[in-house]
Protein backbone atom coordinates (compact mmCIF):
# COMPACT_ATOMS: atom_id res chain seq x y z
CA UNK A 1 0.00 0.00 0.00
CA UNK A 2 1.51 3.34 -0.80
CA UNK A 3 0.78 4.70 2.57
CA UNK A 4 3.49 2.70 4.22
CA UNK A 5 6.21 4.68 1.97
CA UNK A 6 8.14 5.34 3.97
CA UNK A 7 11.25 7.08 1.66
CA UNK A 8 11.71 8.30 -1.76
CA UNK A 9 14.81 6.97 -2.07
CA UNK A 10 17.04 4.13 -0.48
CA UNK A 11 20.13 3.90 -1.02
CA UNK A 12 21.94 0.03 -0.47
CA UNK A 13 25.91 0.55 0.10
CA UNK A 14 27.22 -3.45 -0.59
CA UNK A 15 24.19 -5.78 -1.40
CA UNK A 16 25.38 -8.94 0.28
CA UNK A 17 22.97 -11.04 2.71
CA UNK A 18 21.85 -8.18 4.99
CA UNK A 19 21.27 -5.82 2.25
CA UNK A 20 19.67 -8.05 0.01
CA UNK A 21 16.98 -9.32 2.46
CA UNK A 22 16.39 -5.62 3.34
CA UNK A 23 16.09 -4.55 -0.05
CA UNK A 24 13.26 -7.84 -0.65
CA UNK A 25 11.52 -6.93 2.42
CA UNK A 26 11.69 -3.28 1.57
CA UNK A 27 9.79 -4.16 -2.60
CA UNK A 28 7.73 -6.44 -0.81
CA UNK A 29 6.16 -4.10 1.90
CA UNK A 30 6.42 -1.27 -0.90
CA UNK A 31 8.71 1.01 1.78
CA UNK A 32 10.20 3.05 -0.96
CA UNK A 33 9.70 4.85 -4.42
CA UNK A 34 13.52 3.85 -5.45
CA UNK A 35 16.30 1.55 -4.46
CA UNK A 36 19.68 2.19 -5.87
CA UNK A 37 22.56 -0.45 -4.91
CA UNK A 38 26.16 0.42 -4.89
CA UNK A 39 28.85 -2.22 -4.60
CA UNK A 40 32.64 -2.14 -5.86
CA UNK A 41 32.09 -5.45 -8.13
CA UNK A 42 30.03 -5.10 -11.37
CA UNK A 43 28.99 -8.97 -10.97
CA UNK A 44 27.76 -8.55 -7.72
CA UNK A 45 25.33 -5.78 -9.01
CA UNK A 46 24.20 -7.50 -12.17
CA UNK A 47 23.66 -10.28 -10.40
CA UNK A 48 21.63 -8.17 -7.75
CA UNK A 49 19.84 -6.50 -10.86
CA UNK A 50 19.16 -10.17 -12.47
CA UNK A 51 17.17 -10.67 -8.94
CA UNK A 52 14.95 -7.34 -9.44
CA UNK A 53 16.54 -6.08 -6.20
CA UNK A 54 16.92 -2.55 -7.13
CA UNK A 55 16.04 0.12 -10.16
CA UNK A 56 19.04 1.36 -10.37
CA UNK A 57 22.86 0.06 -9.23
CA UNK A 58 26.45 2.17 -9.28
CA UNK A 59 29.54 1.23 -8.76
CA UNK A 60 30.47 5.21 -7.69
CA UNK A 61 29.10 5.36 -4.51
CA UNK A 62 28.71 9.56 -4.53
CA UNK A 63 25.86 8.29 -7.69
CA UNK A 64 24.81 5.77 -5.44
CA UNK A 65 23.37 7.88 -2.43
CA UNK A 66 23.01 11.28 -4.26
CA UNK A 67 19.32 12.31 -3.71
CA UNK A 68 18.38 9.14 -1.27
CA UNK A 69 16.76 9.74 2.04
CA UNK A 70 17.82 6.60 3.82
CA UNK A 71 21.66 5.53 3.11
CA UNK A 72 22.30 1.99 4.91
CA UNK A 73 25.92 0.36 4.90
CA UNK A 74 25.67 -3.14 4.37
CA UNK A 75 29.57 -4.02 4.13
CA UNK A 76 32.44 -5.56 6.44
CA UNK A 77 32.70 -2.97 8.89
CA UNK A 78 36.29 -2.27 8.04
CA UNK A 79 35.26 -0.72 4.69
CA UNK A 80 33.02 2.01 6.51
CA UNK A 81 35.61 4.47 6.99
CA UNK A 82 36.42 5.22 3.86
CA UNK A 83 33.13 4.50 2.18
CA UNK A 84 31.65 7.18 4.54
CA UNK A 85 34.55 9.92 3.86
CA UNK A 86 33.75 9.59 0.08
CA UNK A 87 29.66 9.58 -0.19
CA UNK A 88 30.01 12.49 2.90
CA UNK A 89 30.10 15.89 0.20
CA UNK A 90 27.10 13.91 -1.89
CA UNK A 91 24.46 12.98 0.75
CA UNK A 92 21.11 15.43 0.72
CA UNK A 93 20.58 17.11 3.76
CA UNK A 94 18.04 15.46 6.20
CA UNK A 95 19.34 11.83 4.97
CA UNK A 96 19.36 9.30 7.50
CA UNK A 97 22.35 7.37 7.17
CA UNK A 98 22.05 3.73 8.68
CA UNK A 99 24.31 0.27 8.79
CA UNK A 100 23.99 -3.28 10.08
CA UNK A 101 27.13 -3.73 11.21
CA UNK A 102 27.69 -6.35 13.86
CA UNK A 103 30.07 -3.96 15.79
CA UNK A 104 28.71 -0.35 16.86
CA UNK A 105 31.16 1.51 18.76
CA UNK A 106 33.62 1.57 16.17
CA UNK A 107 31.38 2.12 13.63
CA UNK A 108 30.36 5.71 14.76
CA UNK A 109 33.97 6.08 15.25
CA UNK A 110 34.76 5.29 11.51
CA UNK A 111 31.63 7.03 10.30
CA UNK A 112 30.15 9.67 12.09
CA UNK A 113 33.03 12.08 12.11
CA UNK A 114 32.98 12.49 8.24
CA UNK A 115 29.64 12.84 8.34
CA UNK A 116 28.16 16.61 6.95
CA UNK A 117 25.67 17.89 9.65
CA UNK A 118 22.22 17.55 8.95
CA UNK A 119 22.93 14.24 7.92
CA UNK A 120 21.48 11.85 10.80
CA UNK A 121 23.57 8.81 11.80
CA UNK A 122 21.42 5.77 13.41
CA UNK A 123 23.68 2.59 13.41
CA UNK A 124 21.73 -0.49 13.56
CA UNK A 125 22.19 -4.14 14.14
CA UNK A 126 20.11 -6.96 13.26
CA UNK A 127 20.86 -9.64 15.28
CA UNK A 128 19.51 -12.00 12.66
CA UNK A 129 22.15 -13.87 9.67
CA UNK A 130 22.72 -17.46 7.82
CA UNK A 131 26.02 -18.76 7.56
CA UNK A 132 25.09 -17.75 3.63
CA UNK A 133 26.79 -14.71 1.75
CA UNK A 134 25.61 -12.74 -1.62
CA UNK A 135 23.19 -11.29 -2.92
CA UNK A 136 21.18 -14.62 -3.91
CA UNK A 137 21.29 -15.70 -0.26
CA UNK A 138 18.98 -13.15 0.77
CA UNK A 139 15.36 -13.12 1.57
CA UNK A 140 13.04 -10.72 3.22
CA UNK A 141 12.00 -12.65 5.99
CA UNK A 142 15.35 -12.76 7.38
CA UNK A 143 14.97 -10.33 10.67
CA UNK A 144 11.29 -11.67 11.35
CA UNK A 145 10.73 -12.27 14.58
CA UNK A 146 14.71 -11.23 15.75
CA UNK A 147 16.03 -8.68 17.72
CA UNK A 148 17.28 -5.02 15.58
CA UNK A 149 18.96 -3.44 18.03
CA UNK A 150 19.47 0.40 17.50
CA UNK A 151 22.60 2.55 18.85
CA UNK A 152 21.93 6.23 18.66
CA UNK A 153 25.24 8.30 19.79
CA UNK A 154 24.12 10.69 22.24
CA UNK A 155 23.36 13.87 19.70
CA UNK A 156 21.28 11.89 17.66
CA UNK A 157 18.08 13.17 16.12
CA UNK A 158 14.71 11.60 18.07
CA UNK A 159 12.86 11.56 14.94
CA UNK A 160 15.30 10.16 12.82
CA UNK A 161 16.09 7.13 15.44
CA UNK A 162 12.19 6.95 15.35
CA UNK A 163 12.28 6.34 11.75
CA UNK A 164 14.64 3.67 11.93
CA UNK A 165 13.14 1.78 14.74
CA UNK A 166 9.84 1.54 12.71
CA UNK A 167 11.19 0.89 9.45
CA UNK A 168 12.62 -2.37 11.64
CA UNK A 169 9.50 -3.30 13.21
CA UNK A 170 8.12 -3.12 9.38
CA UNK A 171 11.06 -5.78 8.65
CA UNK A 172 9.03 -7.86 11.34
CA UNK A 173 11.89 -7.29 13.97
CA UNK A 174 11.55 -6.57 17.44
CA UNK A 175 13.38 -3.65 18.25
CA UNK A 176 16.04 -2.52 21.47
CA UNK A 177 17.79 0.62 21.63
CA UNK A 178 21.19 0.39 23.95
CA UNK A 179 24.40 2.32 24.39
CA UNK A 180 26.98 1.13 21.51
CA UNK A 181 29.61 -0.02 24.01
CA UNK A 182 27.35 -2.20 25.56
CA UNK A 183 26.48 -3.50 22.33
CA UNK A 184 29.53 -4.42 21.47
CA UNK A 185 29.77 -6.18 25.02
CA UNK A 186 26.49 -8.33 24.75
CA UNK A 187 27.41 -9.12 21.02
CA UNK A 188 30.99 -9.86 22.12
CA UNK A 189 29.47 -12.96 24.29
CA UNK A 190 26.60 -14.13 22.50
CA UNK A 191 28.19 -13.67 19.28
CA UNK A 192 31.56 -12.99 18.68
CA UNK A 193 32.90 -15.39 21.01
CA UNK A 194 30.86 -18.53 19.70
CA UNK A 195 31.68 -17.46 16.47
CA UNK A 196 35.43 -16.89 17.06
CA UNK A 197 35.43 -20.32 19.14
CA UNK A 198 33.56 -21.85 16.19
CA UNK A 199 36.48 -20.73 13.67
CA UNK A 200 39.09 -22.20 16.38
CA UNK A 201 37.54 -26.04 16.64
CA UNK A 202 36.94 -26.56 12.96
CA UNK A 203 40.77 -25.57 12.38
CA UNK A 204 42.04 -27.60 15.77
CA UNK A 205 39.95 -30.47 14.08
CA UNK A 206 41.14 -30.36 10.19
CA UNK A 207 44.85 -30.38 12.03
CA UNK A 208 44.52 -33.93 13.62
CA UNK A 209 47.12 -36.56 12.49
CA UNK A 210 45.62 -39.41 14.16
CA UNK A 211 42.15 -38.44 12.82
CA UNK A 212 41.88 -37.79 9.03
CA UNK A 213 39.44 -34.74 7.82
CA UNK A 214 37.72 -37.37 6.17
CA UNK A 215 36.52 -39.13 9.65
CA UNK A 216 35.78 -35.23 11.25
CA UNK A 217 33.81 -34.73 8.25
CA UNK A 218 32.01 -38.28 8.41
CA UNK A 219 31.48 -38.22 12.32
CA UNK A 220 30.04 -34.50 12.69
CA UNK A 221 26.71 -35.37 13.42
CA UNK A 222 28.00 -36.10 17.38
CA UNK A 223 28.22 -32.25 17.82
CA UNK A 224 31.06 -30.97 15.62
CA UNK A 225 28.03 -30.43 12.57
CA UNK A 226 26.48 -27.26 14.33
CA UNK A 227 30.47 -25.47 14.49
CA UNK A 228 30.48 -25.92 11.04
CA UNK A 229 27.93 -24.10 10.02
CA UNK A 230 29.20 -21.17 12.52
CA UNK A 231 32.68 -21.93 11.21
CA UNK A 232 31.37 -20.72 7.42
CA UNK A 233 30.05 -17.90 7.97
CA UNK A 234 31.72 -14.83 5.74
CA UNK A 235 35.48 -14.19 6.54
CA UNK A 236 35.79 -10.83 5.71
CA UNK A 237 32.87 -9.92 7.61
CA UNK A 238 34.03 -11.52 10.30
CA UNK A 239 37.74 -10.75 10.33
CA UNK A 240 36.55 -7.36 10.24
CA UNK A 241 34.16 -7.95 13.28
CA UNK A 242 37.10 -9.16 15.59
CA UNK A 243 39.49 -6.35 14.78
CA UNK A 244 36.91 -3.64 15.46
CA UNK A 245 35.28 -5.46 19.29
CA UNK A 246 39.20 -6.20 20.02
CA UNK A 247 38.63 -5.31 23.40
CA UNK A 248 35.56 -6.81 24.24
CA UNK A 249 36.25 -10.13 22.67
CA UNK A 250 39.49 -10.51 23.86
CA UNK A 251 37.82 -9.98 27.29
CA UNK A 252 35.34 -12.69 27.03
CA UNK A 253 37.79 -14.90 25.54
CA UNK A 254 40.55 -14.39 28.26
CA UNK A 255 36.90 -15.56 30.99
CA UNK A 256 36.28 -18.65 28.47
CA UNK A 257 39.67 -19.83 28.67
CA UNK A 258 40.13 -19.62 32.46
CA UNK A 259 36.71 -21.33 32.91
CA UNK A 260 37.92 -24.10 30.15
CA UNK A 261 41.21 -24.55 32.46
CA UNK A 262 38.96 -25.28 35.46
CA UNK A 263 37.32 -27.43 33.70
CA UNK A 264 40.22 -29.14 31.83
CA UNK A 265 41.52 -29.92 35.65
CA UNK A 266 37.88 -31.35 36.79
CA UNK A 267 38.22 -33.70 34.14
CA UNK A 268 42.61 -34.31 34.63
CA UNK A 269 41.36 -35.26 38.18
CA UNK A 270 38.41 -36.90 37.58
CA UNK A 271 35.90 -34.42 39.50
CA UNK A 272 32.43 -35.68 38.31
CA UNK A 273 30.66 -33.89 41.00
CA UNK A 274 31.88 -30.63 39.20
CA UNK A 275 31.36 -31.34 35.66
CA UNK A 276 27.91 -32.47 36.29
CA UNK A 277 27.25 -29.23 38.51
CA UNK A 278 27.99 -27.33 35.17
CA UNK A 279 26.61 -29.36 32.76
CA UNK A 280 23.13 -29.39 34.91
CA UNK A 281 23.62 -25.68 35.23
CA UNK A 282 23.87 -24.68 31.26
CA UNK A 283 20.92 -26.89 30.90
CA UNK A 284 18.77 -24.77 32.53
CA UNK A 285 20.30 -21.60 30.56
CA UNK A 286 18.97 -23.77 27.54
CA UNK A 287 15.50 -23.75 28.52
CA UNK A 288 15.23 -20.04 29.26
CA UNK A 289 16.52 -19.63 25.44
CA UNK A 290 13.84 -22.05 24.14
CA UNK A 291 11.31 -20.14 26.43
CA UNK A 292 12.45 -16.50 25.29
CA UNK A 293 12.21 -18.10 21.53
CA UNK A 294 8.60 -19.40 21.93
CA UNK A 295 7.45 -15.59 23.56
CA UNK B 1 6.80 -59.33 8.82
CA UNK B 2 8.12 -62.35 11.11
CA UNK B 3 11.07 -63.49 9.19
CA UNK B 4 12.50 -59.90 10.67
CA UNK B 5 12.77 -61.27 14.04
CA UNK B 6 16.19 -61.22 14.56
CA UNK B 7 16.35 -61.85 18.62
CA UNK B 8 13.38 -64.11 20.94
CA UNK B 9 14.09 -61.57 23.47
CA UNK B 10 15.99 -57.84 23.50
CA UNK B 11 16.72 -56.69 26.94
CA UNK B 12 17.22 -53.18 27.12
CA UNK B 13 19.31 -51.88 30.60
CA UNK B 14 18.03 -48.87 31.21
CA UNK B 15 15.57 -46.65 28.91
CA UNK B 16 16.74 -43.44 28.26
CA UNK B 17 16.66 -41.39 24.62
CA UNK B 18 18.69 -44.13 22.96
CA UNK B 19 17.35 -47.57 24.53
CA UNK B 20 13.64 -46.19 23.94
CA UNK B 21 14.40 -45.04 20.13
CA UNK B 22 15.38 -48.70 20.21
CA UNK B 23 12.53 -49.93 21.49
CA UNK B 24 10.27 -48.43 19.25
CA UNK B 25 12.19 -49.57 16.04
CA UNK B 26 12.51 -52.86 17.16
CA UNK B 27 8.45 -52.90 17.77
CA UNK B 28 7.80 -50.90 14.91
CA UNK B 29 9.81 -53.72 12.17
CA UNK B 30 9.25 -56.71 14.20
CA UNK B 31 12.44 -57.45 15.13
CA UNK B 32 11.70 -59.48 18.58
CA UNK B 33 9.29 -61.19 20.25
CA UNK B 34 9.84 -59.91 23.43
CA UNK B 35 11.12 -56.28 24.86
CA UNK B 36 12.21 -56.30 28.59
CA UNK B 37 13.53 -53.06 29.85
CA UNK B 38 15.27 -52.35 33.45
CA UNK B 39 15.68 -49.01 35.03
CA UNK B 40 17.44 -48.18 38.92
CA UNK B 41 14.04 -45.81 38.81
CA UNK B 42 10.38 -47.35 38.76
CA UNK B 43 8.83 -44.33 37.59
CA UNK B 44 10.98 -44.71 34.31
CA UNK B 45 9.44 -47.88 33.66
CA UNK B 46 6.60 -46.97 34.21
CA UNK B 47 6.39 -44.23 31.93
CA UNK B 48 8.23 -46.27 29.63
CA UNK B 49 5.61 -49.44 29.95
CA UNK B 50 2.49 -46.38 29.17
CA UNK B 51 4.40 -45.86 26.24
CA UNK B 52 4.02 -49.67 25.15
CA UNK B 53 7.75 -49.65 24.78
CA UNK B 54 8.23 -53.30 26.07
CA UNK B 55 6.17 -56.88 27.37
CA UNK B 56 8.07 -56.77 30.85
CA UNK B 57 9.82 -54.18 33.19
CA UNK B 58 11.90 -55.31 36.12
CA UNK B 59 13.91 -53.08 38.63
CA UNK B 60 16.33 -56.31 38.85
CA UNK B 61 18.69 -56.43 36.23
CA UNK B 62 19.01 -60.25 36.57
CA UNK B 63 15.50 -60.99 35.93
CA UNK B 64 15.79 -58.06 33.16
CA UNK B 65 18.61 -60.20 31.14
CA UNK B 66 17.52 -63.48 32.25
CA UNK B 67 16.89 -65.46 28.79
CA UNK B 68 17.59 -62.72 26.96
CA UNK B 69 19.57 -63.42 23.89
CA UNK B 70 19.90 -59.85 22.89
CA UNK B 71 21.35 -57.60 26.21
CA UNK B 72 22.01 -53.95 25.28
CA UNK B 73 23.30 -51.63 27.76
CA UNK B 74 21.98 -47.80 27.49
CA UNK B 75 23.31 -46.31 30.68
CA UNK B 76 25.65 -43.68 31.52
CA UNK B 77 29.19 -45.70 30.78
CA UNK B 78 30.01 -44.78 34.05
CA UNK B 79 27.66 -47.37 34.86
CA UNK B 80 28.46 -50.38 33.03
CA UNK B 81 31.25 -51.69 35.29
CA UNK B 82 28.69 -52.52 38.51
CA UNK B 83 25.86 -53.75 36.15
CA UNK B 84 28.21 -56.28 34.22
CA UNK B 85 28.85 -57.68 37.30
CA UNK B 86 25.34 -57.95 38.74
CA UNK B 87 24.22 -59.24 35.82
CA UNK B 88 26.71 -61.90 34.51
CA UNK B 89 25.18 -64.81 36.50
CA UNK B 90 22.04 -64.86 34.45
CA UNK B 91 23.58 -64.43 31.28
CA UNK B 92 22.18 -66.75 28.83
CA UNK B 93 25.11 -69.00 27.18
CA UNK B 94 25.25 -67.30 23.51
CA UNK B 95 23.62 -64.06 24.31
CA UNK B 96 25.00 -61.38 22.91
CA UNK B 97 26.04 -58.12 24.60
CA UNK B 98 26.15 -54.86 23.48
CA UNK B 99 25.93 -51.01 24.06
CA UNK B 100 25.25 -47.65 23.19
CA UNK B 101 28.24 -45.93 24.80
CA UNK B 102 29.76 -42.85 22.86
CA UNK B 103 33.03 -43.95 24.74
CA UNK B 104 34.76 -47.39 23.89
CA UNK B 105 37.82 -48.46 25.10
CA UNK B 106 36.73 -47.70 28.40
CA UNK B 107 33.04 -49.60 27.92
CA UNK B 108 35.37 -52.79 27.10
CA UNK B 109 37.86 -52.71 30.28
CA UNK B 110 34.65 -52.49 32.43
CA UNK B 111 32.28 -54.85 30.96
CA UNK B 112 34.37 -57.62 28.97
CA UNK B 113 36.51 -59.35 31.90
CA UNK B 114 33.00 -59.60 33.77
CA UNK B 115 31.21 -61.73 31.46
CA UNK B 116 30.98 -65.46 31.29
CA UNK B 117 32.62 -67.29 28.39
CA UNK B 118 30.04 -67.90 25.65
CA UNK B 119 28.64 -64.65 26.21
CA UNK B 120 29.66 -62.43 22.68
CA UNK B 121 30.18 -58.51 23.53
CA UNK B 122 29.97 -56.69 20.76
CA UNK B 123 30.17 -52.73 21.53
CA UNK B 124 28.81 -50.35 19.24
CA UNK B 125 27.79 -46.19 19.37
CA UNK B 126 25.45 -45.33 17.29
CA UNK B 127 26.42 -41.32 16.44
CA UNK B 128 22.62 -39.61 16.60
CA UNK B 129 21.20 -38.00 19.36
CA UNK B 130 19.29 -35.39 20.75
CA UNK B 131 20.03 -32.84 23.53
CA UNK B 132 16.22 -34.26 25.25
CA UNK B 133 16.81 -37.04 27.44
CA UNK B 134 13.94 -40.05 29.12
CA UNK B 135 12.23 -42.84 27.39
CA UNK B 136 9.47 -40.28 26.38
CA UNK B 137 12.05 -38.32 24.20
CA UNK B 138 12.84 -41.31 21.87
CA UNK B 139 11.46 -41.89 18.51
CA UNK B 140 11.89 -44.94 16.02
CA UNK B 141 13.73 -42.88 13.12
CA UNK B 142 16.57 -41.57 15.25
CA UNK B 143 19.43 -43.97 13.92
CA UNK B 144 18.23 -43.70 10.66
CA UNK B 145 21.02 -42.02 8.19
CA UNK B 146 23.33 -41.88 11.06
CA UNK B 147 26.51 -43.47 11.20
CA UNK B 148 26.75 -46.57 14.01
CA UNK B 149 30.15 -47.37 14.90
CA UNK B 150 31.22 -50.98 15.82
CA UNK B 151 34.33 -51.81 18.05
CA UNK B 152 34.49 -55.59 18.50
CA UNK B 153 37.41 -56.85 20.73
CA UNK B 154 39.90 -58.82 18.51
CA UNK B 155 38.82 -62.26 20.20
CA UNK B 156 35.26 -61.22 19.38
CA UNK B 157 33.17 -63.73 17.58
CA UNK B 158 32.24 -62.81 13.65
CA UNK B 159 28.55 -64.16 13.95
CA UNK B 160 27.75 -62.02 16.98
CA UNK B 161 29.72 -58.98 14.96
CA UNK B 162 27.35 -59.99 12.17
CA UNK B 163 24.40 -59.77 14.06
CA UNK B 164 24.73 -56.17 15.64
CA UNK B 165 25.75 -55.05 12.12
CA UNK B 166 22.95 -56.43 10.70
CA UNK B 167 20.76 -54.62 13.68
CA UNK B 168 21.68 -51.35 13.27
CA UNK B 169 21.49 -51.73 9.34
CA UNK B 170 17.82 -52.45 10.14
CA UNK B 171 17.96 -49.16 12.56
CA UNK B 172 18.67 -47.45 9.19
CA UNK B 173 22.24 -46.59 10.07
CA UNK B 174 25.20 -46.66 8.42
CA UNK B 175 28.04 -49.11 9.86
CA UNK B 176 31.67 -48.74 9.99
CA UNK B 177 33.49 -51.16 12.22
CA UNK B 178 36.67 -49.62 13.32
CA UNK B 179 39.57 -50.03 16.75
CA UNK B 180 37.95 -49.01 19.68
CA UNK B 181 41.07 -46.46 20.67
CA UNK B 182 40.44 -45.21 17.16
CA UNK B 183 36.97 -44.64 17.49
CA UNK B 184 38.07 -42.59 21.30
CA UNK B 185 39.87 -40.45 19.28
CA UNK B 186 37.71 -39.75 16.66
CA UNK B 187 34.74 -38.82 19.08
CA UNK B 188 37.02 -37.11 21.25
CA UNK B 189 37.19 -34.26 18.39
CA UNK B 190 33.85 -34.51 16.83
CA UNK B 191 31.89 -34.84 19.41
CA UNK B 192 33.11 -34.68 23.22
CA UNK B 193 35.28 -31.31 22.56
CA UNK B 194 32.49 -29.73 20.88
CA UNK B 195 30.34 -30.59 24.29
CA UNK B 196 33.00 -29.58 26.32
CA UNK B 197 33.38 -26.07 24.62
CA UNK B 198 29.67 -25.64 24.42
CA UNK B 199 29.16 -26.45 28.23
CA UNK B 200 32.15 -23.94 29.27
CA UNK B 201 30.69 -21.04 27.15
CA UNK B 202 27.32 -21.32 28.59
CA UNK B 203 28.34 -21.11 31.92
CA UNK B 204 31.15 -18.55 30.79
CA UNK B 205 28.40 -16.43 29.58
CA UNK B 206 26.32 -16.87 32.36
CA UNK B 207 28.80 -15.32 35.05
CA UNK B 208 29.90 -12.04 32.67
CA UNK B 209 29.18 -9.29 35.09
CA UNK B 210 28.79 -6.48 32.23
CA UNK B 211 25.58 -8.84 30.40
CA UNK B 212 22.91 -9.74 32.44
CA UNK B 213 21.66 -13.36 31.79
CA UNK B 214 18.58 -12.15 30.35
CA UNK B 215 20.65 -10.02 27.93
CA UNK B 216 22.37 -13.17 26.93
CA UNK B 217 19.28 -15.49 26.43
CA UNK B 218 17.14 -12.25 24.11
CA UNK B 219 20.11 -11.81 21.78
CA UNK B 220 21.37 -15.95 21.35
CA UNK B 221 20.55 -15.56 18.02
CA UNK B 222 23.75 -14.49 16.99
CA UNK B 223 25.31 -17.45 17.46
CA UNK B 224 25.03 -18.87 21.01
CA UNK B 225 22.10 -20.39 20.64
CA UNK B 226 23.49 -23.47 18.81
CA UNK B 227 25.97 -23.79 21.96
CA UNK B 228 23.37 -24.03 24.10
CA UNK B 229 21.40 -26.70 22.60
CA UNK B 230 24.51 -28.78 22.87
CA UNK B 231 25.11 -27.26 26.13
CA UNK B 232 21.44 -29.10 26.79
CA UNK B 233 22.75 -32.38 26.85
CA UNK B 234 21.74 -35.43 29.71
CA UNK B 235 24.53 -33.94 32.10
CA UNK B 236 25.17 -37.19 34.12
CA UNK B 237 25.82 -39.12 30.66
CA UNK B 238 28.36 -36.70 29.48
CA UNK B 239 30.18 -36.78 32.94
CA UNK B 240 30.67 -40.50 32.52
CA UNK B 241 32.01 -39.38 29.14
CA UNK B 242 34.76 -37.17 29.99
CA UNK B 243 35.56 -39.09 32.96
CA UNK B 244 36.06 -42.28 30.62
CA UNK B 245 37.91 -40.48 27.42
CA UNK B 246 39.76 -38.45 30.00
CA UNK B 247 43.35 -39.07 27.69
CA UNK B 248 41.99 -38.52 23.96
CA UNK B 249 39.56 -35.51 24.71
CA UNK B 250 42.67 -33.63 26.91
CA UNK B 251 44.50 -34.19 24.21
CA UNK B 252 42.31 -32.60 21.38
CA UNK B 253 41.64 -29.71 24.15
CA UNK B 254 45.04 -29.37 24.56
CA UNK B 255 45.14 -28.71 20.50
CA UNK B 256 42.64 -26.24 20.49
CA UNK B 257 43.84 -23.99 23.43
CA UNK B 258 46.83 -23.69 21.64
CA UNK B 259 45.29 -22.90 18.26
CA UNK B 260 42.83 -20.46 20.36
CA UNK B 261 46.17 -18.66 22.10
CA UNK B 262 47.50 -17.89 18.33
CA UNK B 263 43.74 -16.45 17.25
CA UNK B 264 43.74 -14.36 20.53
CA UNK B 265 47.50 -13.43 19.36
CA UNK B 266 45.84 -12.03 16.12
CA UNK B 267 43.00 -10.47 17.27
CA UNK B 268 45.22 -8.35 19.42
CA UNK B 269 47.76 -7.58 17.24
CA UNK B 270 45.55 -6.81 14.59
CA UNK B 271 46.46 -9.40 11.91
CA UNK B 272 43.54 -9.62 9.44
CA UNK B 273 45.07 -12.19 7.21
CA UNK B 274 45.38 -14.76 9.90
CA UNK B 275 41.95 -14.27 10.72
CA UNK B 276 40.67 -14.46 7.27
CA UNK B 277 43.19 -16.92 6.18
CA UNK B 278 41.70 -19.41 9.19
CA UNK B 279 38.11 -18.12 8.34
CA UNK B 280 37.96 -19.21 4.84
CA UNK B 281 39.55 -22.25 5.25
CA UNK B 282 36.82 -23.57 7.62
CA UNK B 283 34.64 -22.66 5.08
CA UNK B 284 35.61 -25.19 2.64
CA UNK B 285 35.32 -27.57 5.79
CA UNK B 286 31.73 -26.92 6.06
CA UNK B 287 30.97 -27.62 2.37
CA UNK B 288 32.25 -31.06 2.53
CA UNK B 289 29.96 -31.55 5.52
CA UNK B 290 27.18 -30.49 3.78
CA UNK B 291 28.26 -32.16 0.82
CA UNK B 292 28.55 -35.60 3.10
CA UNK B 293 25.64 -35.10 4.45
CA UNK B 294 23.83 -35.05 1.17
CA UNK B 295 24.91 -38.31 -0.08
Amino acid sequence: MSDNIAFERIALIGIGLINSSIARFVKKYKLAHEIVIYSRRESTLNKAMELGLAERAETDICSAVNGADLVILGVPVGANLKLAQEMAPSLKVGAIVTDVGSVKAAVIRDIKPHLPSGVHFVPAHPVAGTEHSGPEAGFAELFSGHWCIVTPPVDCDAGAIQKIVEFWKLAGSKVEVMDATHHDKVLAITSHLPHLIAYNIVGTAADIEAVTEKEVVKYAAGGFQDFTRIAASDPEMWRDIFLNNQEAVLEMLGRFTEDMAALQKAIRWGDGEALEALFSRTRKIRRDVVKAKQT
